[in-house]
């Protein structure tokens, strides 16, 4: 290795170091770190922040991928280096066109737009938001304009959370979710069948929980060794290095789908990181491909193992063991049906697997909108209302439980929500290929063979980290492109026998 | 304020930033990270530590130190500033003659030192923990030759955490101690007055214990909202800012001493850092005057009032109450006098009062001893063994209950120790000038009002942090010197009445 490539690598490695000690600070933010200190420890961040962010775009920087892109010189490179070339070429380029006054400007505005979110959601009052709201749609639309666009506008706010994405592809796949599951979600509505779910609200000790949740993720192959599991508010995975990758939950006492559901989302957000090729480390290569591609992981686990019945043959009486006798009197095949309830709800986060695709497709359709000027920020609480009607049949009481709901906009992510229903589109894909090596897939589950499953997606999926494009390792891994199909039929297939429709 | 020292704060301010960061990392190490991120984060803290290190030595801060040292400059600044001028040329001068890789690879070498000693502790195998140890001696010898020292070389180490403290000043203090400790110790040993105490070793829930643990020192007046209580394998105090000082323990279900007195000790260490004046954040003045005074600190909430029989008049009731009836039956008197038992143990933190100092001792001429040549490494083990014998008159089973039970030398503390037997001593001069201001001091404890306790050490101590030197607050608060009289004074009469000795 040369000693420009070698000097080049240490350089990044420093920038992954100050993100490394952000990271921590982040999570110790959020898992309990005292309140009179966070102002405080906010400067700490902001300035460490300001460190990697002038590394990123400094002459140094410049001079090293200029020099590294040489075909001479390139063609010598370690290919692990060569991927970290592209992907910082591609970030130098991103960032160095934003005026530093801007970006500083900007970063202030997100930072006021959370506050004002917070309250306005609290008074259930859009209009406080609105005028934040704007300035943030103008702010991104300028970085549209920096960053040039092909075809669509909002395709380069896709790019940014899932390169390769566009509207076009989009357009299709929600079209279809649209044709198909809107009348899925009407019929299952319209059904008498419904299974009962009283039990799921009993009291569920939060120590028992807790012990649970652990069992379970270390059932699947969480690597404790490198990595834990604490409480927040919200719970997130976060990767501090590889070798400590750490998830929070939360635990609701009156649900303990809460934390048991939430745990296993996060544990496959973290067994996707855990599992990423150690050559990786510090390349800024050693995280997960895209966002749809790690939602892809988390709503595996915990759609494909944990809502899946064979998983519950073997765990039910664990769980019964652990709960307060609620479970005692419940059969297993009562209770798989309480936790796959599916029915037309107001909140994304809490939506079940069915109805989960249309809160995005919501999200989607407005932001499209936005960035293609065919409608303005003062709208949005009307437009939102209706499209809930429309595709859900419910209509929010309030902006608060609509437009309101979360937080994203207000830290400037526009762009990121499709991510969410990708990531339900390829799990549904990746699934439908892992049933080529696992044909008897329910089975494994019932055996605990996790180890199974995760070796296969480590194969196929996890080791690459961000060495591959979310499209490319799709295609590797099923063969063909998006396509949302594969979802619509596990969907239909599920809930028409769990509500027994024809 | 001119612009130069405005500048200056803010450089300072960046630099204690740095420090911060690495602060929340090393909680972080102690509190539960995964043992397999630990290499990586190592460097991480390494990488940080060197930037603020170079920000130190820098010829930005010479300029700085220079110009604001100048006659004129100098007497037009904050009071504040001048202290922390005074404090950075110091540290400069000290840090400016470590060449810097040889700083970088300390760090590294002291983080992975104190993971390999909490393995080496675990396995009672001191061969783990040798070769780390000849390396942190070997660098702290260099420092020694880059520093100088004058009488002794030990002299240069203690220097840095009790400035002024020589080896002449430490031989006289603990020859005092040994000649009057010793026979008191001996006359207890051999008294047939002894306190029972078998009920101090019941079963006591660990849940239990950490609830009476934080009802303990918020009770004492430790601020949850600026700090937070957390498990560690041994307990410490940390700063990582004014609003955030946070406090570990650790729970021994066969012993709930160690918990309970473990965090009022803490918690003594941080009530001292959550009152220090507030105009002192970000100077490196912010934090207490010397190891030897925050030692005084944490002795004081420990022994005279955790310790004090009016605190468990007020208390006991609620001890039994958290307890597993262990002490149904046990009268207030027959429990003071147990947790007041004095005799030989192995283990300094979980020493008594007496006996206390005798474990200094034996750190304290084993690091003379070593950094002057007379002993090596790799002889510790039996050096310490024999010394317990001398002069406790017990010999340690193993290495994890000898030379391996505290972290400091793998932190690279060496010279630290003494700063344990002088906060006692300073804490009993203490406490004989608080006694004029509140000569009914028991009743104080009895009734409650620690408030006015930790007023009157915020007032005296607390708030000056490091703008005073140790012995200009020991004499600012008693009128004199150090003086070991008054410790001797206060274990004599306390222990004479417990072990009814005449």
């Amino acid at each position: 290795m040369g000693q420009i490539e070698k000097d080049f690598l240490e350089y990044i490695k420093k920038m992954q170091a100050y993100e490394e000690a952000i990271n921590v600070m982040y999570w110790d933010m959020r898992t309990g770190a005292p309140k009179k200190g966070i102002d405080q420890r906010s400067e700490v961040i902001g300035m460490l922040s300001t460190e990697a962010f002038q590394m990123l775009i400094s002459d140094k920087m410049n001079d090293y991928l200029t020099t590294l892109s040489q075909n001479d010189v390139y063609q010598g490179l370690n290919p692990v280096t060569r991927k970290a070339v592209e992907l910082l070429k591609k970030e130098y380029r991103k960032n160095k066109v934003i005026p530093v006054n801007e970006y500083q400007e900007y970063v202030v505005l997100c930072s006021k737009a959370e506050s004002v979110w917070e309250e306005a959601k609290a008074k259930s009052d859009y209009t406080l938001f609105a005028p934040y709201l704007k300035k943030l749609v103008d702010y991104n639309k300028k970085l549209i304009t920096y960053w040039g666009y092909e075809g669509n506008k909002y395709n380069t706010l896709l790019n940014e959370y899932e390169p390769g994405v566009t509207v076009d592809i989009l357009d299709k796949v929600f079209s279809k979710i649209r044709e198909k599951i809107v009348p899925l979600v009407k019929e299952i509505s319209e059904s008498k069948q419904k299974p009962t779910t009283d039990f799921l609200y009993d009291h569920f000790p939060k120590e028992n929980q807790k012990k649970l949740s652990e069992y379970f993720i270390k059932e699947l192959g969480y690597d404790f060794d490198a990595g834990k599991l604490d409480e927040s508010v919200h719970p997130f995975e976060i990767t501090l290095n590889r070798g400590d990758v750490r998830v929070t939950t939360k635990y609701d006492e009156n649900d303990f789908r809460t934390a048991i559901f939430g745990t296993i989302h996060e544990c496959g957000h973290a067994i996707y990181e855990q599992n990423i090729s150690e050559e990786l480390e510090g390349t800024f290569l050693c995280s997960g491909a895209s966002m749809g591609i790690h939602e892809s992981q988390s709503l595996f686990y915990e759609n494909f193992i944990g809502r899946n019945e064979g998983f519950w043959r073997r765990y039910y009486k664990k769980l019964q063991e652990y709960s307060s006798k609620q479970f005692d009197e419940i059969s297993l095949e009562k209770f798989y049906q309480a936790i796959n309830e599916s029915k037309p709800t107001l909140i994304r986060i809490e939506a079940d697997e069915l109805t989960y695709a249309l809160h995005v497709m919501v999200r989607y359709e407005i932001e499209k909108s936005l960035f293609n000027d065919e409608i303005t920020v003062d709208e949005l609480p009307r437009i939102w209302n209706e499209k809930y009607q429309e595709y859900l049949g419910i209509t929010p009481p309030n902006d608060a439980k609509g437009i309101l709901q979360d937080v994203h906009w207000a830290g400037g992510s526009f762009g990121y929500f499709p991510s969410y229903a990708l990531g339900y589109i390829y799990a549904a894909q990746i699934k439908h290929a892992m049933l080529k090596d696992f044909p008897h897939y329910d089975e494994l589950l019932e055996t605990g063979q996790f180890e199974k499953i995760k070796n296969w997606l480590t194969t196929n999926i996890h080791q690459y980290g961000k060495t591959m494009q979310p499209l490319e390792i799709l295609t590797a891994v099923t063969g063909e492109g998006l396509n949302a199909q594969y979802l619509i039929d596990y969907l239909d297939e599920k809930y028409r026998e769990i509500y027994q429709l024809s």
